[in-house]
């Protein structure tokens, strides 16, 4: 395969063998990691990256509540990059998340946090760069290069380091034996999404603006999907948690108005068919990633998913969706994935 | 004056009156809550809140992290609704702002926070609200009746309750003075904004989507454009701080995209020259609001707001230009800025 986002594309397929080989390699770190945290719980963790590392760090936080009942928080790294201001974080974890482990300001936040006390760890795919060397611990990606300025099995591969550490800290079997399940669920969603992905990005090829909505753990799938169609395929695309859609940015929804909706079912499975109903009575264009029949039975368009994953582990399978949807429309819309306009692989913000 | 969105219009234009009354008769309630905060300092402020409010909250973020050298985090309420998750939150403030004081996620939050060991405090313009009755102490906003459902007055008076808590607990007589002076500020702002405003309303009136951006404080200021954008106005207007626009997102921008750049000068000065002379590269439709003629002069548009406001406190004055464009954008569009298709005043999302 030649030609506009191959690699994008070839990275979005290697997707389950990456999380794979983090399966097969990759617990003793985190086992070591987990062992850490249970000598001396924090009381907060602070996430710090950008990009779709950031909506990998927001599906972190949420874990971090929901199941080890620890605050967390994404950092703002300019309150120590421009303002200077030294936070105070003993007894805090800080987990800096970046691909290339390379962007300056998350390594000058990493760096201020570990002279500020904090417990430091470093999720990258580099596991020999700047915030490598900066953090207290590493957990390595083990993605493999990765070549396409859109990051995707990484994206992936940062969801699953998280949630595997979450299911070491707790010591959830059942939790531990979904993720050994979770490579061959996002096979399955690789085959069995494309075709619905394509016919949508066909109906929306000429789409200016949209929204993407998700709740709790899939709010993150919803800013990964939003953030990839802004850099890949060139579509305003701005992701709302549902709950924070309905209370403003809905009355933006006129008829034919193009919404994705990340419809995991779960805890915010009757939430979200309110959702989808009144986007139906504004008659907006709708639609759909879910695994439940009724939810995709009110949207326009139906991206069925695998069935049968835990709801905390939907986010990984779901993505897939949002890349190759990203993928496909910014072929179609004439983009080159691979290479958005003014971007490249790591970006100098400090 | 009658006819669409003069509720909203009017109460744009009390800013400087409910400021002038927060400063004459909120500050006992502000010192006594700084001294709370001296006897035992937390180790954390949480805030949280939902829309309008929720961007004043990113700005009591910075405030905090920034002024006071304590981390701070926005809550994710659904962990709590959704999740059922019970956060440990010994030794944090958690802080609940709502104009309604009705929220039920904010309050439901809040009530779990308390029963997790936080000091609870709700900023509200009810302080007879459920919301108040939750929290150990309220800060009364003191605003008057609101009836717009877009809210402006408030939101202005939930950054001044914000910044003048810091400037208690900080003793700075410098910031305090600046407090005192902000009510005039914000009136001139009031009164030669408006022209510039009308004018960008009117090359603006067809536009289907825009990028608002900021950095540091001022990225509440750009929310706090785009939700307005979106509410009063139909614009699918999103906000990205412009550390992450150039992350990525900025790929979307082509000839002619509408770009609102809030750029108040201080410490993102140069940074915000940058953005803008790379977005002058890409031919954007830029827009600036600033008080620094340099930066006003790299945009095709610039509305001027008034100088030698500190930069902590531009937030307070750069939102008046923010409502406005709202306000005359919607009447423009032919919105009823008081009365959003499908909104209330109070929004019921559990």
């Amino acid at each position: 395969m030649t030609g506009r986002g191959r690699w994008m594309y070839r990275e979005i397929r290697q997707a389950p063998a990456v999380l794979q080989r983090l399966w097969d390699q990759g617990r003793p770190e985190l086992e070591a990691l987990a062992r850490r945290w249970w000598y001396q719980p924090p009381h907060l963790v602070v996430f710090v990256a950008r990009g779709s590392s950031d909506n990998a760090a927001l599906y972190g936080r949420y874990l971090c509540e929901a199941h080890l009942r620890v605050p967390a928080s994404l950092a703002a790294p300019s309150v120590v990059t421009l303002y200077r201001a030294r936070p105070t974080l003993r007894g805090a974890w800080v987990v800096a998340l970046s691909q290339s482990g390379r962007s300056p300001d998350v390594v000058a936040f990493l760096r201020a946090a570990r002279a500020g006390g904090a417990f430091t760890v470093a999720v990258t795919n580099a596991d020999d760069s700047p915030l490598a060397q900066t953090a207290h611990e590493v957990v390595a990606l083990r993605a493999g290069g990765e070549r396409s300025v859109a990051a995707t099995k990484t994206y992936v591969a940062e969801l699953y380091a998280l949630s595997l550490f979450v299911a070491e800290v707790g010591r959830r079997k059942d939790f531990l034996a979904a993720h050994e399940e979770l490579p061959g669920r996002v096979q399955e969603a690789l085959h069995y999404v494309e075709p619905a992905v394509v016919d949508l990005a066909g109906r929306w090829e000429h789409v200016h603006a949209c929204v993407v909505t998700g709740r709790g753990y899939n709010y993150a799938t919803a800013r990964e999907a939003a953030l990839k169609l802004k850099e890949a395929a060139y579509v305003a695309a701005e992701a709302l948690s549902s709950a924070d859609f309905l209370h403003g940015p809905v009355a933006l929804v006129g008829p034919d108005f193009p919404v994705l909706v990340v419809a995991a079912p779960g805890r915010a499975r009757d939430h979200l068919r309110d959702v989808l109903r009144k986007l139906r009575r504004r008659r907006a264009d709708v639609a759909v990633v879910s695994s439940d029949a009724r939810l995709l039975n009110l949207a326009q368009v139906g991206v069925r998913a695998p069935d049968g994953v835990p709801e905390e582990l939907t986010p990984h399978v779901y993505a897939v969706a949002a890349h190759l949807l990203s993928y496909h429309l910014g072929v179609r819309r004439g983009v080159d994935p691979d290479r958005p306009r003014g971007l490249r692989k790591v970006t100098w913000v400090l």
